[in-house]
Order: structure tokens, then sequence, then C-alpha cells
């Protein structure tokens, strides 16, 4: 049974709250993490990062930066100046972690959109160390590699990571992404040391959108227990984040949406 | 470009015709192979059987066996005794291929599941041997692991071969099936000499629905002729199916579609 002392409330399971008012029900529920997406922040990151910590919660990582592979050179350019400017709010706001979704095949090959994402994580290496953030590479599922990103495995994110060589580059495993992998714990044991993030949701069936379907944890198949004790056998004791993007939640999210988060946590994670 | 002489089409392109319909249009167009699936057959499979050769077609494959992994024993044995009767219906077919889709985890664990399609294979593959039918391991997009599929990936599908280590057990490469995956280069050149069938179709972006949206050649970002190169470098020179679920080409399917195909399969495959 999981306790509470871990939970994260990643924004975008409630994507309709405005930031203060996700705040507001972590800290009336006593969940001590948010994770906090960058459309939600407005233009004066300090002081949401002062109103999350007058409100007594800490940041678990900031999403996202990434989407690397960028067909032209000139969108590259602004992708990595994207990246630098989400490594300053991450630092600002005190996470951790910024998220990294590769992005997606965009035109290229997958193998040539494979190497521009390495080139863009190297290009924004030093700036992460100097800010004392770490860049979270996250494999998104295989079904998401035409739009989102490239990067569908965590052997794929354990490789990326061994070329990086840093301390400022590590690995998060979201169970939603990575469930189905006949080599998930083999891959999440050599993440050792690398894990700087664990996210849950679960695959409802059928799986009502590709996008929008993931479900409340105990809703689908995944097994999350065994998924976070694989990853907590590795020393990771950080944050676990709910990340579960569906429609029919936003609709609904009140105020209880924590209290059904908790409780779901407790039992499934 | 391919010639058309390694063209298949898969019944399932378009369900709602009839046996009789789709083997007259593969006839008239020029199609030398069909792809057959089960529920298309009728009672008398001799008939269909002999119906297919005065029309001049040879069918590349039966669709489907498999779905070992039921949850409890006795489902089990019936899913033992329909795979061989789908072996003895592949023969009569003169169906080279009897197309495995191993089933998907239904209640178990991953693990479990995929334990239960070995036990399955083993038993069924003595029959295979004796009917002179090939069992075509197809692994799925990771996105059908939970309802259809915990043979995922090429890797997988070639280590069941390997431990089946028999001539009636091969694989079946699907590019909308394996298109995403970073180690598919080396996975079918591992496979060569036991790669039994290719399947074509594409992968739309952004892709409408999970089981029927796949696209015609050339609609999608899959590089086909690249995966088409690398399974005929291993000296697979068999049909090359077209498989494609899609419930638009199903409403609008007349007799045009085969000359669409054709020219998309030589455009792009």
């Amino acid at each position: 049974m999981s306790s509470l002392e871990r939970l994260s409330f990643n924004q975008m399971t409630a994507d309709p709250w405005s930031l203060e008012r996700a705040v507001r029900n972590c800290s009336k529920s006593g969940t001590p993490y948010i994770g906090v997406w960058r459309h939600k922040l407005g233009d004066d990151v300090a002081q949401a990062s002062a109103m999350i910590r007058r409100q007594g919660l800490r940041v678990s990582s900031l999403c996202r930066g990434g989407w690397f592979s960028a067909p032209t050179a000139a969108e590259r350019r602004n992708r990595i100046a994207d990246n630098r400017l989400a490594i300053e709010q991450a630092a600002v706001l005190g996470a951790p972690v910024l998220v990294i979704v590769s992005g997606p095949a965009n035109g290229q090959t997958l193998h040539d959109a494979r190497t521009t994402v390495l080139d863009g994580l190297l290009e924004v290496l030093p700036d992460a160390e100097k800010a004392g953030v770490i860049l979270g590479i996250e494999p998104l599922h295989p079904m998401y590699a035409a739009e989102r990103s490239v990067v569908v495995t965590l052997k794929q994110a354990n490789d990326l990571v061994e070329q990086l060589a840093s301390s400022a580059a590590g690995v998060v495993v979201d169970a939603f992404h990575v469930w189905w992998d006949p080599e998930i714990m083999p891959q999440i044991e050599r993440a050792g040391g690398r894990i700087v993030g664990f996210h849950v949701s679960d695959w409802p069936v059928p799986l009502p959108a590709i996008l929008m379907g993931r479900a409340m944890m105990g809703d689908g198949v995944i097994d999350l227990r065994k998924l976070r004790q694989a990853v907590d056998a590795t020393g990771y004791d950080g944050p676990i984040e709910v990340e579960i993007f569906n429609d029919e939640i936003w609709k609904s999210a009140d105020d209880g949406l924590l209290e059904l988060i908790q409780r779901r946590f407790i039992e499934h994670v």
C-alpha cells in the first residue's frame, strides 16, 4: 500500500483548472507535490513559484521540453531556444526535472528524427547542468511515434542517457507508455540511478481514444504496483505523478478529484 | 518499383465483399494472390478452395489462428481445437501459412499470457507440421496488447520461432504493426529464412481510430519501400499482402478498389 507522501498531481489531469485552483486543491487534500505544465504558468514564473510555495507544495517536474525533431533548421533553432527557456522556468519553480517529450518524425525518417533528438539534447545539456535541472527523457507509447515522440521504449531512453553521460540527464517512466514492453523489467533495472520520475494512470479496455483515453488508476489493465515496485527497487524514492489524459475527467473535474486520486493511488499504486 | 506478381489482396481490406466477389475482382484485375479470412469461408472449404483455383488465384495465407491466451482452461482447450481446425482449413485451401494473432492478456499478467501463447503454439505445432502449414506469428502493434496480442515486437516473434525450432513456425511482418520499432531492422535481418509473410498498409496522421484507422499505402508516414527492401534482403520472395483495416474503404469499396491498390502498391511498396 502506498502512502501519500510521494503523490504528485500532474496538472494535465485537470487541464481546465487554473494553476491556482490546482495548487489550492492539492494543498487542501494533503497532496504534497504538483507536476506543472508550462501553458498554465502565465508570464510571471517567479510569482507562480511563490504562490506554489506559499501553499506548502513542491513542484515534482515541469512539463515539458523536447520536440527537438523539427523538420527545418530554423524551427530546430526555435526548439533549442524554447528548451533553454523551459530549463530556466524549471529552475525558477524549483522543479528538479524538466520532462522531455522528444518529438515526432515530422516528415523525416525515424532514424534522422532520432539523431536530431540526440543533437538537441546535447545542445541544451550544458544549460541544464548549469541550472541544476535534470532533463527527464520520457519514452512515449509507440502509437505516438508519428505525432509526438520517436523515443518509444525505455531502452531508447536509457541509450540516450548513456550517450549524454551527465547527471543532468535521466529517464521518466510512465506506466501508460511502457507497460506493454516485453523488455520493461530489465530496462527499469538498467535505468537504476537515472530514474527521475514515475507517472501513473491506467489503460482501459477498450481504449476509447488515442490521446485522451487514459483512465484513473484501477480502471484499466496495467499492473501499476508491479511497475512501482520495480522502479522503487532501483532506489527511486521521489514523487509519483498521477497524469491522466482523459476528457471525461476534464469535463467533470471538481474539488473531489484529488480525494478520488488519493484513494486509487493508495489502492493500486 | 514493385511489379504485381507478388501482390496479394487480403480480404479484410474489403470485408463487406463475399469471398466470390473478392476472388472475381482479384482475378479480373490480375492480382495473383488472395489472403483469406476464415469468417468468409462458409461451411464448405473444399468448394471455396476449388472456386479460388478456378479463377486462377493462389491463397497467400489464411487469417487467422492463435488467440491462445484464454483465461480459463476450458477456453484454452477450445482455442487449441479451433487452431487445429484452422490448420486443416489452411491445408484444404493450399494456404502455405496460417497467420497467428497470439491473443491478449485477458486478465492474466502479460508474463503468464505470453507463456500461454508459447504453450498453445507448442501444442498445435505437430498438427501444422503434419499438414504442411506454417504457423506465421505476427507481432501486433503495442496498442493492441490489452485486446488482441501480447506478442508486440518482432523480437518476441523471433524468440518464439527459435523456441519452436520447427520449419512449421515462422514470422509475419506487418508494416503497420512494426514500423515504429527502433529494433526493426536488426530483427528483420535476424528473421531471415523464417519470414513467411509481409503485410502492407499505412499509418495516417492523425490516426483516426485504433482498430479501423489504417490507410492505403502512400496515405501515411511508413517508409514501406525501406521495410520491403529489408524483408527482401533476407531472401523472402513470397506474396506481399495488402491488408487495410479501414471502415471508409469498407463503405466505399467498389470494383475499382483493386486498381487503386495496384497503383499504390507499384508506387509505394
